[in-house]
């Protein structure tokens, strides 16, 4: 099948090919020899996959796109204090040539001029030119995940034209700027600029800005993500020139353009976008590069201050145990007492990004309720986001309702999205799954509310629903049958591949059934005391295909196969009306599971 | 219990009250009238709830605060095109009050300086100066939500003491960017500088910026979408006078400060954050208001280039129908043939926001697999976000899809994620619930593979489950006992409240069993030839409580309630076989649907 955004670029391309407007740098000879009407269109994603129209892997000087490169180096190599001590961040409102620092602070007014750029080249640590050069050059190549060069020929020229660079790297070192002969600066500053990337490297290397510094496809960590964006941030307001004003709001990415004809825009946490076209406006930016900087931005909606709505609360929904039970099988007291106390355990379902504002609304309503309450579930699932500030806030919560004695609980089948504690004492219980999630918010009220009446929690075998009121002779034919088992928490009551044992009437409980299934062990359901186990195994006479586990002191009656046999025999009638209830039994069960998935999960 | 949002920003507060740095401006006397260290800390979430701090309710004049507003006000009474003749977006690198044009477009360079606000003011539309003011006061107020006032004596002074001011309005005058009066323009112009209003105003203000131009909680459309996207790009670039730089690196908030002590910030699509605070630095900004945004920003990671990891694929998971078989009772042969041809049929969970980056994800995925598939069941419910752009690149792969013959279904139970299209008979076909999409992508390939073995659909009587393998006269006593009923696709088999018919053996189906719940109706099962439906409700003799209706041609044989009672009575063991039957099943479909549960859904 086709590709919907090649085409789109295909078609951008296609309409500014006939664009002749601008004209080639042409102060440095080297950059007037290139193809006028060489163009190329890249587009890189967060996961590293590349468009790319026209000539995408023609070779060009990057000339100022190194700015923010070489800044970024600085950057990592002296801290962000001590470069601020030598350049400032203000957009300057002047060519990019000007030979003149900032009259109030005396410095450079940015590092995206070139005054800047070169103390920049200065700050970059090594001992000498070859050193410093080729510690730029590596640290270029790792942003574009390839081995990039220089061009000698381009460099040979820059160096014997580069006066007007020369007269801002006096002016520097005059004013103390540069701490070193400026001749060993521009000696790196030239070969920066003489490095040769093509059009998707620049793609790429947008796309690793884009992504707080690593690169999408190899995943090295080029940058620290603060410097990172801090980098965005003078690209933003200083990377177009003097048309930054106007870049910010007609195409609002933050970009850097370069007098060999590319331009770099990057849309933060998004994508890296580029293009090569060396003929300049009088701004020194290339024409197609902004007019298909603003056509892509325009009609892909990625202008950064774009926002198609306000941020929704980060609860999506929040119910309680009573509208949303779980599916354990509880014992008509358990299920009584849950209707009357399942309000004092809510289900909060999160989603989208839990950043600062995301959170805050989570906080706020949270801290609202917690009064209320005795658990917290908190559906963490359809997370998408977290910050440090989000992990802050939640312990803090965390720690108020556990002081208040509320137990929040997190349903993360990742258990990685929001882990609130390196210490793992201190961290909330999580589970893989809402259902197991609620079933232990349920057995919490239980437990905390059940007080002394928790003999409900066993039954009478004549109580059993599965015996009760059948008649005296009947009754007594069944009892004398059954086979009492007792087990300790944590014993198995049946296992996997076992024959069928009989049909176990549970009298105390709770017995837990699960299942593994591709090396994962699944809960299926939870058997309490008046439920009846085992049925299908018992009436087909079949192995067992789950395991079934004591949750704590478990007591049961079992009908063997051979009395089930003997009293089908014996007593159709008995055996009917058994049927007759565990099949009402079933059924009814089977309804109620089934409306419990159109309830919300 | 305590609200941490709120203790944090008081902690700010409380650390920044001894600031007492920067002085009062007093070029107006009426501004050095205030108290200096009045000081308040407001911050104003997407849902409208506002934290405040301090002297949050005491009263100031907007000043330059005004100007984005005017400069928004100007763009809706005249468009974009129309003020960009008047005045330009760049950032100045000058004083806010300087008394010159651009030399080059002989325009102001922005409308954030005092020549291009006074521009803004001379564009808004209203014959006379009370007519423009009381429309620029009102559109401020909506900004708020409440009715804001003119201080006069605050209009009084700045009149008096305006002459910098005039002087830049008779050289507007000169140039022809004003064309009117200047002293027309100037009595709106100080008007609007002497609006009162309080932090808590600034701060709904901010968030109605960051909420698209929509009172979070009037719901009030103030502003167009992209107006305000022009005005907050203005705003980051010019907004903090001649340290738009330094705020952009270190704050990283469209922002706006007057000299009254106020800063508005804005962190779009997230919050509004105001400080007041009198005392203002060199630059003109409030001291206490510059150090509170830094310190708000980086602790709460507000920095607008701030993401904390690169957005991930907006494919959260992908699998077929073999995998998460949908909950409908299949035949056998049905389910043989799901099972060779199922992964014709695919879930995509998507999830996050699908703007650009996210969409061109899926479309990516979509048409690399489309080749493949005969159905796409595109499960969104996990979607925050949607772009315009979004809504055209799904209905153009959506347009391949079809010529390609692939069908492509949406689970969204808002219908409202992501409409594709005005035309309703183009739209795809939409589902409340993933099951129900799932069942029908079962049924499309089905219908399309199934060929001419459909009637594998239609099962005789004798081959039913439930009765193959009888000895003769036992499946002869039911046989003549049986009713046959056949249905049309859409008749009622069974109604709520109706009493129980008998056992219902389907031999062509399917039924679909439905409840009704909070006057929504929810899917429960779907019944085929094979299936015996009803059994419960026979059995126990109760009422149906919920609806059957046939999805096709249906035809069923029924044993009727009292045969059902005959045949217990008079063959005991032939029911019990039945029972037997019915009880396997019935926990066998309980099994399969609780192991459904544990299956991605």
């Amino acid at each position: 099948m086709k590709s919907l955004v090649q085409d789109y670029i295909d078609g951008v391309y296609r309409d500014l090919t006939g664009e002749r407007s601008g004209s080639v740098a042409d102060y440095i000879p080297e950059l007037a020899v290139v193809d006028p009407d060489s163009f190329a269109i890249c587009l890189a994603t967060s996961d590293g996959y590349v468009y790319e129209a026209g000539d995408s892997r023609k070779k060009f000087a990057i000339q100022s796109i190194s700015k923010p490169f070489t800044y970024a180096l600085a950057l990592a190599d002296r801290g962000l204090a001590a470069v601020a001590t030598k350049v400032d961040v203000e957009p300057s409102g002047e060519p990019f040539n000007e030979i003149s620092l900032d009259p109030v602070t005396e410095r450079p007014r940015n590092p995206m001029i070139n005054a800047g750029a070169i103390t920049s080249a200065s700050l970059v640590a090594g001992a000498t030119v070859a050193e410093r050069f080729e510690r730029i050059r590596r640290f270029y190549s790792r942003f574009a995940g390839r081995e990039l060069t220089l061009n000698e020929s381009m460099f040979e020229s820059e160096d014997r034209t580069g006066n007007r660079n020369r007269a801002i790297g006096y002016l520097l070192r005059e004013y103390g700027i540069l701490e070193e002969d400026p001749q060993t600066t521009l000696g790196v500053y030239f070969r920066q600029c003489s490095i040769e990337v093509d059009c998707r490297d620049l793609s790429l290397m947008a796309a690793t800005l884009a992504d707080s510094g690593v690169h999408p496809v190899s995943g090295d960590r080029v940058l620290d993500a603060g410097l990172n964006e801090r980098v965005l941030s003078v690209m933003t307001t200083c990377g177009m020139y003097n048309a930054a004003g106007d870049w910010v709001t007609e195409v609002g990415l933050p970009a850097k353009s370069g007098v060999g004809g590319g331009i770099l825009a990057v849309l933060p946490g998004q994508l890296g976008l580029a293009v090569f076209s060396p003929r300049l406006d009088e701004h020194g930016n290339s024409v197609r590069g902004v007019r298909s900087c603003r056509r892509i931005s325009k009609d892909l909606e990625l202008h950064f201050m774009h926002v198609s709505r306000a941020a929704r609360s980060a609860v999506r929904a929040s119910y309680d145990v009573i509208d949303r039970p779980s599916r354990r099988r509880r014992s008509p007291a358990e299920h009584d007492l849950l209707l009357r106390v399942g309000q004092r355990a809510r289900i909060y379902e999160l989603h989208g990004d839990l950043l600062f504002a995301g959170a805050e609304s989570v906080v706020r309503k949270l801290t609202l309720d917690a009064d209320e309450l005795d658990v917290i579930v908190l559906d963490i699932r359809g997370v998408d986001e977290t910050a440090a500030v989000t992990r802050t806030m939640m312990r803090t919560v965390r720690d108020w309702l556990r002081a208040d004695g509320v137990e929040a609980v997190i349903v993360d089948p990742q258990s990685t999205v929001l882990e609130l504690d390196p210490d793992p004492a201190k961290r909330l219980r999580h589970f893989g799954d809402l259902n197991e999630a609620v079933g232990y918010a349920e057995d919490v009220l239980l437990a905390r509310h059940a007080g002394a009446d928790a003999q409900a929690r066993a039954i009478p075998i004549r109580d059993h629903p599965l015996l009760s009121g059948l008649p005296p002779e009947q009754l007594e034919a069944i009892v004398t049958r059954l086979v009492p088992h007792t087990y300790d928490a944590g014993d198995s009551v049946v296992r996997s591949g076992d024959p069928t044992q009989g049909l176990f009437l549970i009298t105390a409980g709770p017995v837990e059934v699960s299942v593994e299934l591709a090396g994962t062990r699944h809960h299926l359901s939870m058997f309490t005391a008046g439920t009846t186990f085992g049925v299908a195994y018992a009436v087909a006479g079949r192995e067992y295909d789950v395991d079934a586990t004591a949750q704590g002191e478990v007591a049961a009656m079992v009908l063997p196969a051979p009395a089930i046999a003997e009293l089908t025999a014996t007593a159709p009638d008995l055996m009917l009306t058994l049927m007759s209830r565990l099949v009402t039994g079933a059924f009814d069960h089977l309804d109620w599971v089934t409306r419990a998935l159109v309830s919300p999960s």
